[in-house]
């Protein structure tokens, strides 16, 4: 091993990555997590969708930012053209559209007053803490690993089609406006997650790049559970909500 | 002044402050550089207009990474959509358009290979390093230096008319297809100069802000000015290219 070469172990086959990458998701998605459950099943109170909504905003908004961080990195132009879409899906137009301006659609049809949410009052620190590791890492870490981590839009589409299906089973305020997010990325997130995976498979060459792809992926999973548990530990037992962050009846709907 | 209070100077006029942003560019852009004057009087030749082609390309080929690293930054997704024009204007599309692709016309009609160009392969690294202190300024310093460091376009559309015309004037190379970055740059500027203008005068709403704001400008003109001297130290007097540099006679269309 000294020399850096002897007992190298050979790279995994395109199938056989491919097929790890996927498994990260099946062990660690957070579709496994007890509030995803809760959420999907019709458990939440309108206090804990609430709470779900006002951090997970953080998430959402931040998205663009990462992405661009991505794009500050990427000296060829031709991987910043394929790139820049995800930007457009989310932050939309000078006017109107984009994945943030629907998110907070779903903000108001749950009785949060969107100005509010958008202001970022009241999110869980842990959120933010997430939230701003994913940006950091996209923003540090070499591009095979940025690109690497956003491979969790393999599993969002199957998650986003259960959510508009429990949601709208369980919820009143589920419909097609206020879900309007989650129908917008059933084809988005494939086209990405094609251009994503694709480039992961061609670019991790190496047994070593091979794990440091699916170590981002296993990254990525943690930015996303991480906020799970910070909301199932701070909004499902009473007593528990930080000082600062956002009490059932604070930011309503006037 | 220990209080950090007493004796700081007053914020200056929104009109004097921005003729104090104008008078760095008489002061200091670099259409006062001599490289400047003799390109476009016709006295460069052939071999100096391709130097400046490939090593301006650099600076060219890094503005849409600049403008990612600054978006990567707004938390205000209106700022990041009225930013965003920027780099579709220089990357263009996925298959055509954009500054980049306009520059690398201009580079075919002064007989270099554009993919010599665009490798970046033979630009000087004096070159190299002021593109990437511009990137890293915007990346790294509070926005509203980042925003300033961008107001050089207030100069811009004169340099490039004045381009047009000398090159016009005293090259063969010159024509539609090979000018078409600087003609396009002549709309493009001044929509975003303006709206960056605005921005600054807008939040330097105090006089360290605002020196701040002008010290951004001056870095600017620095990180062109520095091409500039690179390029008429190299190319002009024989003998002082360094090593690993492009060479004439090299990276020429077949």
């Amino acid at each position: 091993m000294r020399d850096g070469t002897e007992g190298e172990a050979a790279p995994r086959s395109r199938e056989d990555f491919e097929q790890a990458l996927r498994q990260i998701g099946v062990d660690r998605y957070h579709d496994k997590h007890p509030f995803h459950q809760r959420l999907h099943s019709g458990g939440c109170t309108p206090d804990q969708v609430r709470a779900w909504v006002l951090n997970r905003y953080i998430y959402q908004s931040h998205i663009p930012l990462k992405d661009a961080a991505f794009m500050s990195r990427c000296e060829d132009p031709d991987l910043r053209r394929a790139w820049r879409s995800r930007i457009e899906d989310h932050d939309g137009g000078i006017e109107e559209g984009g994945g943030i301006r629907r998110w907070l659609k779903l903000a108001e049809a749950v009785g949060l007053d969107p100005d509010y949410v958008a202001s970022s009052k009241g999110a869980l620190p842990a959120t933010r803490f997430a939230v701003e590791a994913y940006v950091r890492f996209v923003r540090d870490m070499p591009l095979l690993d940025a690109v690497a981590s956003s491979l969790t839009e393999l599993f969002a589409p199957a998650i986003h089609a259960e959510r508009i299906e429990g949601l709208l089973a369980h919820y009143d305020f589920a419909n097609d406006v206020s879900l309007s997010y989650f129908r917008k990325r059933l084809t988005e997130a494939p086209r990405d997650v094609a251009f994503g995976l694709t480039w992961v498979l061609d670019h991790a060459n190496t047994r070593e790049k091979q794990e440091a792809a699916a170590a981002a992926l296993t990254f990525k999973t943690n930015v996303l559970w991480a906020q799970l548990d910070a909301l199932e530990y701070a909004y499902v037992e009473p007593g528990r909500i930080p000082p600062g962050a956002w009490t059932p009846g604070e930011g309503l709907l006037g």
